[in-house]
């Protein structure tokens, strides 16, 4: 069950001690989560982190109008949760819904910061995906610069199966176009 | 010479150990840049982190035609470098340019590097920022989204002195828009 989470940490930081790995899984657990659900809720602190086993989440915020704005997805193999809230203790800016009945490695925001101050290893490998997920977030800032095509063939290259697994509404909200917009578009490119 | 960064490490971490600030500042070293030096260049590895005692920096990147964009600004008691390039070892994809006659406490990237395995309290104080940087990053992708009124708004409210400190071309290509249009936009918040 812990296999893929396991092959993963190896992956990126080879020298990851065995020990420290035990560490790690014994303070995770085992979460199914039914299509449609809410993880986080915008305003609250995020008490945990989780290994994706399985699944497709969408990040989204709302604006003073109620007005939806997805962020971001995440898939297989990711790890989620709003870092800043569980590192720096303050409220999420965002919510976190899953899109498919989903499998989590959960671990709590407690665990989480305790490991970071006792296992060097999850230290470095925390250090390593935050660098990692910040530079996406630049490139996302970048992204927003250029026209909705070349934005959408960026979406495409980046997640090729994203079409098959998330609502075009909520691919068209990520593009920050409308779906009529994302429509024409996608016909525009199969023809 | 180091009390600003002694005073802002103590801010952030109030439990910061004495001796592992002493074990930090010994690997920095004072560094005066004049305006307009180039410090880092799109493509190379990032050898460098540093903590701005006085000065004005912008991070730019450039497109396949040459056009730069401004994606961030840096000012006096904030750290700067591309900590993706540092931590992960990969190319950076930013150029950083100096807006005035700056002073930085410099530290190499391998002392970086260091200090993240073997002081606790540098780990963790680094987590918190990087924390914080990747929520920024994410508030500037949804800023992205907003007109252009509200997002000059927002970097005004942020930085109510950027309008002293920085040309308005490098504003005005950070929000996106013409010189122009951010003149305009100027003089109708002005009337």
């Amino acid at each position: 069950l812990y296999k893929p989470l396991v092959d993963n940490l190896k992956k990126r930081s080879p020298s990851y001690p065995e020990d420290e790995i035990n560490m790690l899984i014994s303070r995770m657990a085992v979460e199914n989560v039914a299509s449609k659900t809410i993880l986080l809720h915008e305003g609250s602190i995020c008490k945990f982190s989780a290994y994706i086993l399985e699944g497709c989440f969408r990040y989204f915020t709302t604006n003073a109008d109620g007005a939806e704005f997805v962020t971001q997805f995440a898939f297989d193999d990711w790890w989620m949760g709003d870092m800043q809230s569980i590192i720096n203790n303050v409220p999420t800016k965002f919510n976190i819904e899953s899109l498919a009945d989903s499998t989590l490695l959960k671990i709590s925001a407690e665990d989480y910061n305790y490991l970071l101050k006792n296992s060097p290893a999850f230290a470095i490998f925390n250090q390593k995906a935050r660098a990692k997920a910040y530079q996406s977030a630049v490139e996302r800032s970048m992204d927003l610069r250029v026209d909705a095509e070349t934005r959408y063939n960026n979406l495409i290259n980046n997640y090729p199966n994203i079409i098959q697994k998330v609502p075009q509404y909520h691919i068209a909200s990520y593009l920050g176009i409308t779906p009529e917009s994302l429509s024409r578009l996608r016909k525009k490119m199969a023809s």
